[in-house]
């Protein structure tokens, strides 16, 4: 039975590391002694081990030791074993391009739907979607599929950012780029604002945190979800 | 000789479509009766008809007519023969796509460095760069190949956005998207802000506009570049 936490972020402005998530993934990763990150993102380029060590100070805090993925020989066996999974933000194209050149995209979509509990934020819930096509990333590397987990079936949006009021920018707002997407794409696009996540428990999927978020169906309107709201028929 | 301009932006806030570069599209055009319209790129997702329509109008105003590249049976043919070219924004991804899909990147690299007039804004000037690595668009189409036209040696980063002072989003600045570009790619990226343009006569670059530009290298401090300078040496 599917049993992750889909964030759109990992640190809320003036918060910690992960502080919001804390006392959820507590529960979330209740029985587990250790979990295996995924450090491939590399947010601003840092590399796998410094990224790791900061994703283990946090979770020092709730005394679950953490292990980067690049510390094991095989890291399909370290997917399969793992007794929860944690992949971080940081470049979505970097996140995917690495998944399938280290053979692993599958075998993590199939470990995550079979029960194994998994935290992804920003780029680590981008990838739980049906493909990465709703990043908001640079495409720094050219990943070789834009296909991701499949572990929900929609597409997600993470740090959806509302238009700016007043704004003299130009450039498209994050609602018109989804909406290019629609002009493509039939899969319905879910914008999760900064301090929203996703809970699912097997075929259950409800929207968390304290924010409304913005779910965008093709040759529609979009339109707000309370949190709580139920996305299970989503797809 | 090249001859191209290659603008940060179709549109600045409150003017219309072209408005502030008209003037100097007159010249650039100059002896150009026609000029063919590439409208791949179709912001919003707009049709190529709509979107050639909406260039038409603007070019009336200087006494040019515009034919979209849509129209040919040929578009080889019509790139080789257009007395002027202009590539319009939109999403990068699909103008790429479509690029390569109609066999097109290879023969508008080779008549845009041959000297046939060029006018890109937005995805149509990203294109003018090694590779389209550093667009701001989402990947809603997956193209065969990121590299692009290649007529200034170095990447471009069309609506250069600074840090939104007192922002708490947490999503990554430009800069920080760049950093991380230059993280896996020695290649420089110029951020070019809205108002600002390269003029490309042969092998002379030179950044026109009111505006300051901003030159990322790897591994050093980004630098801003005051209008007028020559990049003629940047690679």
């Amino acid at each position: 039975m599917k049993n992750c936490i889909i964030a759109s972020t990992s640190t809320l402005h003036g918060g910690s590391y992960l502080e919001y998530l804390l006392i959820h993934l507590q529960q979330h990763f209740a029985g587990c002694q250790s979990i295996l990150f995924i450090p491939y993102a590399r947010p601003g380029g840092i590399s796998h081990e410094e990224y790791t060590l900061k994703v283990a100070k946090a979770f020092a805090k709730i005394d679950i030791v953490v292990r980067g993925i690049h510390e094991f020989e095989d890291a399909r066996k370290a997917i399969i074993e793992a007794e929860g999974i944690f992949t971080g933000g940081g470049n979505t194209f970097l996140l995917v391009s690495q998944l399938y050149k280290n053979e692993v995209m599958q075998v993590l979509s199939e470990t995550v739907k079979k029960g194994t509990p998994y935290l992804g934020t920003s780029a680590g819930s981008n990838i739980c979607g049906l493909s990465m096509q709703t990043t908001n990333d640079m495409p720094i590397v050219y990943p070789p599929s834009f296909q991701t987990l499949s572990v929900v079936p929609f597409n997600l949006n993470p740090h959806y950012l509302d238009p700016i009021e007043g704004s003299t920018h130009m450039g498209e707002t994050r609602e018109t780029r989804i909406k290019e997407f629609h002009a493509f794409n039939a899969i319905p696009v879910l914008g999760l604002r900064e301090g929203s996540w996703l809970e699912v428990k097997g075929e259950m999927v409800v929207l968390k945190g304290n924010l409304k978020a913005r779910l965008f169906l093709q040759n529609q309107e979009p339109v707000e979800l309370e949190s709580g709201s139920d996305l299970s028929g989503l797809k």
